[in-house]
């Protein structure tokens, strides 16, 4: 006999049941219909790339995690030459571990086909050479938006990624959330004014940014140390700016006025802000989803203006769902253009994986809609018309082929989760009617044969309590 | 000044501009809204498995091309044990070359969790370490549908693929196209009735697999010849045999007929194909679409009874764009429980860049159906407030976020594949209307603002002869 190989997956990837998968794919179109409902354009790049093209910046963390690829081929002239003790460079090919580098090669690479603003959405599957552990992944489906200026980039655009993602999050109905904003510049420019110098600043940034998970009195505590040595007083007055978070869109214009006035570039990240939030109000946002958290920072070097973290309320140890922000040069690596930008991003697969942890997100009913059985091999013929008539109508359809006792085949829809079973018998034929069991309701209708697609429609069109409600 | 690296893709990829991507993904759409249709359930599996899961069956061409994937971490202890002369395996992970061996290794481990028949598709990128050359990608998106039996799946399920792959290219409408149908037992069948040993069947399979491309006078010589040494009348049956194309559905079933009674294994494969053949006509779907080609054989091993290959009538120079067939046992490297299936595949990058070479398909219009532009600083909150309603109405919305000259904004629209400028000047906001500039038929109309979604939408439902026809 054959030699049996465990049948498992690589580990730290996110594979989903059908059931599971329905679910998964009912969000990523949601996420789809509103990158597409804002303005931005498909782009799909390979997995890999050229490693010289993905390794330009080099010593990020992400970097550390790259994926080598490799051919048969290549891998044994690899060896082959580390073997004979010669110098042997990276492998030529990596797995892409963001959606960020591929663009900026893309936008680089077909700028005189594009037209800009470029906005582009992207929903893919990405790389990290993690170690794995619970909820991190070595491959996850991240969902980004990003708008990209030639030159220039108006400060307004900075509010169509935020305006896109809370009409996702509101249709997604994950209950209440907020769109937290800052300011590269106001926060630098605060920093500047109480005396922290340009050296300290993205040192101090980084411990602003674990506000959220550690607290005040711990920031207060860092900052006062050994580390930093800063002035209880300078120390207070950080602890204040940090944890001001703002309630109303009026509240967040007075706090950002109450800021100005001390520092140059303070003021242009105020002016900045104070742009964004009426870009928001003008957008239809409403004022109880957004607000001024001055303790976001973003963790990642190149932001430049306008960042963004989103959080569930009832949620907030799932973190940021949703972030991102404003970046002054997309891609200096790849031409001497300036290309501004702004965008946001879901990481779909481990917020999804959050959700199925936290018993938010369900298993769907199958996408399979109509079962429609066979009581008896000389009714084969009229099943398969059926089917067919319904699948052209636009409903999606599972035959049986085989005469099975009803009970069972109902049993085969019930445990696939399919809703409705067209039941065809010989009476049914003769009458020219169908008799319809609604699987979800527990009830049952007749309707004639020419009907039936439209009744359905009907009753699928209708929002009905999910069984076990 | 920072160095400047080439952006440029890694070779043998199919990346696509924005209106490609549209054009591309209108089609996987009407793929996928069929797949569903067809009663198969959503399937996704990650870009990489391990190795030892997916190298199980040694010595095919597809094995030496896979793509091997290590992490830094990985790719640096894999050199060093090299360097130091030790023994060293095959990396962990591998990229898959197909969908076929991930569905089988998720079956064999879900088996417990999933309803048989198992339907499921599956619309993913595969890989393979190909030389790079026109029109063979490394990395290409693969759509597959497949039904899986436990034990048993009757030969009945063998006609659903066709069917739904037949809906599928009617809708994509490129032309009249045909699905051709035979049987491997068949072949075998009536190869042991000539007296063609079954030793010598899967070379003289291999060789009839060729017929379409070098005829039946090549086919002929190379029987005949040194290295099958067949009869000369043999060779002339099984010449007339493979160049049997029949024309409608009764002259199929009257092809059959004339073979039966020679060979028992050939009797089993006509029922089948005859089967097949009736359940297509049930399932609708037309008899001049589908035909009985015996030199149909398919170069895999692993078909044992069902073979299907499709061609488009007037473009035979692209191959096959959908082909499959059926198998005794998908996963016997991970199970022994027998799990028998049938399947079809769509090379969809392939066919989509053979479609693009042969001018049959061109850019679509872009995903946004509406810019709404800016004509002065004032009506910024109007221009947001149009947008966003349009947006809410379902409608894909650009809005110019800075002031220009409107010809600059028609212009941009233009050249972005934009149809519809939504204007809001100062005595459309006065009047409550929007005038519309629907720059695919070249003409205006004004609509009061209330009224404007639906109009859209009546005018995008309504057909247009695309520009430049």
């Amino acid at each position: 006999m054959a030699q049996i190989t465990t049948p498992r997956p690589a580990q730290g990837t996110l594979e989903l049941l059908p059931r599971q998968q329905v679910a998964f794919n009912r969000i990523a179109d949601v996420v789809r219909r509103h990158f597409e409902a804002g303005g931005f354009l498909p782009l799909e790049t390979p997995a890999f790339e050229r490693t010289d093209v993905l390794l330009t910046k080099s010593g990020g963390e992400t970097e550390k995690q790259v994926y080598f690829v490799q051919s048969t081929g290549g891998l044994a002239n690899d060896r082959e030459a580390v073997a004979a003790g010669d110098e042997v460079g990276l492998p030529d090919l990596a797995l892409r571990f963001d959606l960020t580098v591929p663009m900026a090669r893309f936008v680089a690479q077909h700028e005189g086909q594009l037209t800009f603003p470029f906005r582009r959405y992207q929903m893919q599957r990405v790389y990290r050479g993690e170690r794995p552990q619970r909820g991190r992944f070595r491959e996850f489906v991240q969902c980004d938006v990003d708008i990209i200026g030639k030159d220039t980039l108006s400060v307004r655009h900075d509010a169509e990624p935020p305006a896109t993602m809370h009409a996702i999050f509101r249709e997604l109905d994950f209950g209440p959330f907020t769109i937290h904003l800052n300011n590269r510049r106001l926060l630098r420019g605060f920093f500047r004014s109480v005396g922290i110098t340009d050296e300290q600043q993205p040192l101090v940034l980084r411990e602003v940014d674990k506000i959220d998970k550690r607290g005040v009195d711990w920031l207060r505590e860092e900052l006062t140390g050994e580390r930093f040595g800063l002035a209880a007083d300078v120390v207070d007055a950080v602890a204040g700016f940090v944890s001001t978070r703002t309630g109303s869109h009026a509240e967040a214009l007075e706090v950002l006025a109450g800021l100005e006035g001390r520092d140059e570039e303070l003021d242009a990240g105020v002016a900045e802000l104070r742009e964004v939030l009426e870009m928001l109000r003008h957008l239809g946002v409403p004022e109880g989803d957004y607000c001024v958290n001055l303790a976001i920072a973003r963790g990642l070097d190149y932001y430049t203006g306008t960042v963004y973290e989103t959080f569930l309320d009832e949620h907030p140890e799932l973190g940021s769902v949703c972030s991102g922000g404003r970046y002054e040069n997309l891609a200096g690596q790849y031409t001497r253009s300036s290309l501004p930008g702004v965008g946001m991003s879901i990481g779909l697969s481990r917020l999804f994986w959050q959700l199925m942890e936290n018993g938010m997100v369900a298993d769907e009913p199958s996408t399979v809609q109509v079962l429609v059985p066979l009581l008896d091999e000389a009714l084969l013929p009229e099943a398969l018309g059926l089917a067919a008539e319904l699948r052209t109508a636009g409903l999606r359809v599972e035959s049986v082929l085989e005469p099975a006792k009803l009970a069972k085949q109902f049993k085969h829809a019930d445990r696939a989760g399919i809703r409705f079973v067209a039941v065809l018998g010989a009476q049914e034929v003769e009458r020219g009617v169908v008799t319809v069991k609604d699987l979800q309701r527990g009830d049952q209708f007749e309707a004639e044969r020419g009907d039936l697609a439209q009744a359905l429609r009907v009753e699928l069109a209708q929002p009905v309590a999910v069984r076990g409600d």
